[in-house]
């Protein structure tokens, strides 16, 4: 089946246990000539890298990855592009225990259930390291994307961490990553030295918080999205939905809007509060999305107590990036055949 | 574009703008041999309908199924199943002057960016009018879970409506569709005739509402969905996303969970507020779901106003649950190939 | 599975059983604003239809197509494209004893393996009747090719039927598919009417014969096709040989290359026995290949007795134009994202 | 697009050019929990390399495959399962010149018109390097069926090869694959040491020859297949013209059949003239398939001159072999679901 298979056009597979031999991806769909950088490829994977700060898990992996196949001469060939990276840093020793006795919180049990099995490795594909694929995947839709959609954007940051929340000034002053990485929280404001201690401590205590990632994708294209099953808000929540410890998504006013009134709400001058997306196709307005996130359930597993993360936002960050540049990719190139006029 | 379609096993693909001739769903992949029960089709259908009480829009569509294709003498052959309703109470008079002026709110515009037209007959495939299609598919669906999986039952009701919220003991009391539905708003509670007579006051006044769905998927057979893109989460995520004017979806404490601590989180005696999905695969508890719904735009519409839908989530509830279960079917298709030692 | 379903872009789904209510087609990813020629569609499926002539089946169906979505105004929407046909001349008297007794040289058995039942009503989908739906679809796609490949043009023949055989300078005349249909039996030659006479005879004496149908496709633009799984000739192999009582095809000179040697086979001024396609990629030049067909089984059913076709070539010659049509469609939708200096 | 991926349920994703980094394969769909068999994985990619005779091209790669995920403790995971070997004998400056002048019967041309670009790499994908991807995903169907539906057999042989052909006798004492490779030509004969002669002249002087390949599939399981657009042997044939240099398939007596007259042709004992599939579905009987090869083009390559294949057969049949392992997995696991007398 294809679970392991995201996109109709722009088509990514990844493959890859946490504590096997190397995770990869296969991207399938880019067309010939697309400049591959390198370099971004690597930044985007060294965002998304535990062990940057001692608010993030210390598990070291460098991650530098191999192109395997489908460029040459520093462009795409139009052929599947398959990148790898190996793992270094696997500790079989740490997660022996793990086949005795299923981690709560974790997918350990229901993955028994399904397989038949329990990948003593480190829950094989559940684990949160399989995301390095995706993002893997993501520089290149990326790539693609910056020389055919130069205006779109796609920024990230920490809406809520635990207790602490951004408000929408210092949510709205945010202008790209750069800024927000400044933060080892990733959370831009005057509150994120306390936020950052929060954070120290719970990992220093056992302690673990939830929080809320919030996308911005602008510049997108108006008339990007499909009707009906492929809704550009119904892929996007399915991308950031397919990412481990989520637990909802909203677009624009969300679960707020819920309360809302008709006759004001549609009146407003500004349709942010819509997300961008209407009738499941982008007005070319920003969309906005948030995804809520569980405490991590690491912090229940002795093995790995010290060395998790306090509140996984801040990691997760790239990855919902990435899901937005994958899904932006594929209905990109499904929009070149919406219509004869352009076609001809 | 597969953006008609919905599953990768049991296979819908739907048909049909909302004032042209027909509105239809092609089946593709349910095994042969199921029960065929047309009134379970039908009723299933009426729910759907507009016009049954005063809460809700006046248009009324006899909504009367012909099966095409795929069953004979009372059992599904396992060939496409199709079938499609007519449409009788199109007022082409109504919509004339879209054409000329797409509505605020609606799709109208982003449709003409899109495809390069306005279909002036309501707006085609972006109506509510074709979830008529989607219910149509979704009766096949439980028919199969109904000899397959019997244990699995989806209840849907109203968890809030503008200003109203149902408690959790009224939540919890919800046992089966048919005591929701004694209530003309979904709303199960004491304040039910509270809620109607708002619904009912903003119906004449020019206003909607906003407000929240929750579905319980109960009996899910333990190990249902797939790792990494199809997560059981995502999929449901992607197909309540799918469905018009809404805004969000959680699932268990959903964004409540954002602001938990974990220590405390994971060592709850009850799971509900895992949401029943644990690493993406379903855990046999009961899944909890909410879907954010944004005030009806329709609201703006001159030519329909006194004719519209005050709030949308009463009506809603029907496709909701019909998106459920054809997520449902799918995922248990999917599972037949999970193992080798089930195969033999 | 998608068992139903052909095409990645230009997707087509059929529904219906010979003898049941109804056959359809849902034409999913066709852009829109492509004008719609019911009188195309309808000529179409008038070709394929029996009844013609005293050399094929007399079973006569009106075949009215109703298209019930997609099209407003006379142009394509950009919605699936939903038509149908209802089956008018059932017979159910005739095909009672197959419940009985499956047909030799019938599926009858085959499905009955597979699905545990057997249709008594004419085999279901393994009925060539089913075919009408791949020309209601195939009409569609030929109409999306005559606005953004005009050139390409599909001319289908008889190359051979029981012993007789179309010479080289015979098939090279064929200009067009009205010459072809000024014959009865499609066979382009000074033989014609012996050819006749030998169906009419085989008719009346119960009697079968194989055949070979000669498509080709004019005017392919250069590139499309796809390399590895989808190359061109792939794709067309695999829709040839879903047309039912096929035996083979081949492409250009085909199973007379694996006689050739190469240093000459390569070195030829004409690369008509490439077939026009190398590496899987069309190179421009027509596409030649050819449908072997076995003799019809119905000749063996009693029941059929002098209402069987003595020779299915002729009339499946619409149904394998039909398939080029369909596949070229797909081929062309996909191409348009192969490269991006061509996509900005 | 999915250009470079296979099957429904067992789903092949293929990467890699000739002179790249490494080729490769996931599997994704595969169940968890068979027995993983590193030597048949090995074994069979020895049988598809060249260098093992004087009567293929002399190009050696040693082709160790790296299992880079979804197998543990000699079992497969469920997850996917990443294979690749590296490239290793890549003689860039043989091809230098590809980039200036494309070859004649190559793909570099069409290449070229659909890309915009040419790998001067020995043609990227459309070598017959490729395949070796392909060998490796049909060793894990292999083990799959293995045991699933253990007595599944594929046996291929050379059933021409230019002038020379095998007759009836001698193509039905083949036995096993074991047999067949006794012969360097894979042409198990009397006439074997002439055709190595044939073709140990061809290579010294620069000729080449086509020629057919018959492959028996014995012990399918009676339903495999599906109808309409899946039949079985349509997705054989799609499978077998998707491997280079093929000009034509035919089934049972294919082409022969076309000359066949019905009430003797369907009222054989033997039906083995059917191929083994009625009305797209498998009877139980064996299947028994032909490819037709041109001559290879190499021969026309001045630097490759003395290092082509003289004829691609005996290389080609281990790649055939492969597809039809392939097709037969996947068909394999879409039957779970044809029938709920069998699901519950």
């Amino acid at each position: 089946m294809s679970a392991n298979t995201l996109g109709h056009l722009f088509r990514v597979t990844t493959f890859g246990e946490s504590h096997g031999v190397a995770l990869g991806a296969v991207v399938d769909g880019c067309p010939a000539g697309v400049a591959f950088d390198p370099a971004l490829l690597q930044a985007m994977l060294d965002r998304r890298r535990p062990g940057q700060s001692a608010v993030v898990s210390a598990r070291d992996e460098a991650d530098v990855v191999e192109v395997l196949s489908g460029v040459h001469d520093g462009k795409t060939l139009g052929t599947p592009i398959a990148m790898c990276v190996r793992n270094r840093d696997a500790r079989p020793g740490d997660y022996a225990a793990i086949a005795a006795a299923p981690r709560p919180g974790h997918a350990d049990d229901t993955w028994r259930t399904k397989r038949g099995h329990v990948d003593p490795r480190g829950g094989g594909r559940a684990s949160g390291r399989e995301t390095v694929a995706r993002v893997m995947a993501a520089a290149v839709a990326r790539m693609l994307l910056a020389e055919v959609a130069p205006t779109l954007a796609v920024v990230g940051y920490a809406r809520a961490i635990g207790p602490f929340s951004l408000d929408d000034a210092d949510a709205a002053a945010v202008t790209d990553t750069a800024s927000v990485d400044q933060h080892p929280t990733r959370f831009p404001s005057a509150d994120a030295d306390r936020v950052a201690a929060l954070l120290a401590d719970a990992k220093r205590d056992g302690k673990s918080y939830g929080g809320i990632a919030e996308l911005r994708i602008e510049g997108v294209p108006a008339g990007l999205g499909q009707p009906v099953f492929r809704k550009l808000k119904a892929d996007l929540a399915g991308a950031m939905l397919g990412v481990g410890a989520t637990a909802g998504v909203e677009f624009g006013d969300g679960f707020a809007a819920a309360q809302a009134e008709g006759s004001e709400f549609h009146r407003r001058e500004s349709s942010t509060h819509y997300g961008g997306i209407r009738g499941g196709i982008a007005t070319g307005e920003p969309i906005v999305l948030r995804v809520a996130f569980k405490p991590t359930a690491t912090v229940l597993d002795e093995a790995k107590r010290g060395r998790h993360d306090p509140c996984i936002v801040p990691r997760a960050l790239p990855v919902l990036e990435a899901m937005a540049w994958l899904v932006a990719a594929d209905h990109w190139l499904l929009a070149r055949t919406d219509r004869t006029d352009t076609l001809r």
